[in-house]
């Protein structure tokens, strides 16, 4: 099984340099007194398409050749993959063809289409995912991108973490929210090169935690169906990431739903930005001492900021 | 009438730069896009207590000789200048006290009070908060520091655009807010001796549009009472401050409520920043074509972001 190495993440970083924006790296005066340590987030909420997943997509996107490239790629997803491969793809001006459930929220599917990608609706079960998209590949050409099972996807999203530590070199710790666990793979591929010693930790919901239960019995364990808040995390790990976080990764963490609330408020009063549910659940795992953070130099990567402003989880 | 000078400007930089931010600049390509120009926002949202103001009453602290800083600062505000002035206090280690009225929000009493300074209730009226502030600084000799009517508050509102300058130094036009015109007054100073040839414009509600009719008349024309949504800006120009953009500003143009609502949205929804109504201002003024900004390089400052998240204006 194919997993990336250091070299295809610095491969990747050059390869989206002119198309992904180089985030900042904010800090919280009340966040680091509430959690007795120095907090420093990685904010891929301001990155294209409001998500790292463009970091992936995009790498995916621009690796191919031109034949490959000419013919498309697809993928199903009613999540931020969708919009970041839709963007990658018009890029580099190939169509992108997205499998999405027939009862994904419209706003979500006209999100997908206002990037020009197709969009393909189906039943809205996993068997109904799968074939149509297999249909849509047979029919087209397209090359599948999975938003995490993927060697450029991983490559692509561990390019974050080496901006992180290129502006704060000294981290004792990196925390990523983990559902695929392309991020968390790619963090802890990246991580661990640039500084052996260095902690690399996930951070999961309580009601998703395959991750968890995977990672400390040692087998793959994928999830049961779950409605967790944090809904970019309701996908298991792929036999693929769950290797890379099995021999790379440090721990796994698990969080309550209204830790996941309670923080992702926290973040928008007292940071003034976005961010989506999935992204408070690092944020809660310090704060909630899951982790022992105290004096320590934490880096967070905030994965997203795309939120329905009509229906907060606090309303 | 005393008004700051350039030089004022960059030592106001060099005393502030260990305490605030260096607030990022950032684009957003959707909102080129609408536009048909490029804009570059200057997140003050992202400045220590969440506004620009955090750079005037932080100059205005360091600025005072030890004797008299020993006593004190006091203004009346029941906004950010209120929680900037204590903040600034606190970092230098002195009082601060803050008259605010009664039925001031009990959450910016407390956010006050969070930054340490003695808050002194009065009835809500212009007149009883004045009295009440000279008793108090006739009691404690400290040095009351006006929101924007003060030259080192406006001295140190300018070192915004100097940085803003400095990263986007080809920049056409800069658009901000105005209310009291302290922020207004710092940029025009700061901009037009950077860059000459560029225009500074005032965007301001037009349900309070003081700035507006005292530019376009040549005379100082303070607010009647105002209750326009964008809080912030519910304040007139002083006497100093219509001077200084009396002389150097190049236009004031005005915008509606319902635009002010529709383009906070717009920024939360397609920036995942959160922004006050006051920083949808200049934004409406781009989005109505209130200012003809097609193909120029436009740099709005966003000057802050501290909202009730239990009331956004669109539900």
């Amino acid at each position: 099984m194919k997993t990336p190495n250091y070299s295809n993440i610095l491969e990747a970083a050059d390869r989206i340099a002119l198309h992904a924006h180089k985030t900042p790296v904010f800090t919280s005066d009340s966040s680091n007194q509430k959690a007795e340590t120095e907090l420093f987030f990685k904010c891929e909420n301001f990155q294209k398409v409001g998500a790292f997943k463009f970091r992936g997509a995009s790498n995916a996107v621009f690796s191919l050749s031109d034949e490959d490239a000419s013919k498309g790629v697809a993928t199903h997803s009613s999540g931020n993959h969708a919009q970041a491969l839709a963007l990658s793809a018009k890029l580099r001006n190939i169509p992108a063809f997205v499998v999405m459930p027939r009862n994904a929220p419209p706003v979500k599917i006209a999100a997908v289409k206002g990037y020009g990608a197709e969009v393909i609706l189906c039943e809205p079960t996993q068997a109904a995912r799968e074939s149509t998209l297999e249909k849509v590949v047979a029919d087209t050409g397209a090359t599948f991108i999975h938003p995490y099972d993927n060697v450029n996807v991983i490559a692509g999203q561990g390019t974050a973490a080496v901006e992180l530590l290129s502006e704060v070199p000294d981290l004792d710790i990196i925390i990523t929210p983990v559902g695929g666990g392309g991020l968390l793979s790619g963090t802890a591929i990246a991580a661990k090169h640039i500084k052996p010693d260095i902690q690399v930790i996930g951070a999961e919901p309580q009601l998703a935690d395959d991750a968890y239960r995977s990672f400390k019995s040692g087998k793959h364990i994928p999830l049961e169906k779950t409605d967790t808040i944090a809904d970019g995390l309701r996908t298991s790990l792929s036999e693929r990431t769950f290797s890379i976080i099995h021999d790379k990764v440090d721990d796994i963490v698990t969080v309550s739903e209204a830790s996941i609330i309670r923080d992702m408020k926290w973040i928008w009063e007292r940071m003034n930005m976005i961010i989506e549910t999935s992204c408070a659940v690092p944020v809660s795992a310090v704060f909630d001492k899951k982790i022992d953070v105290k004096g320590k130099k934490v880096g967070i990567i905030i994965t997203g900021g795309n939120v329905d402003l009509s229906k907060l989880p606090w309303q």
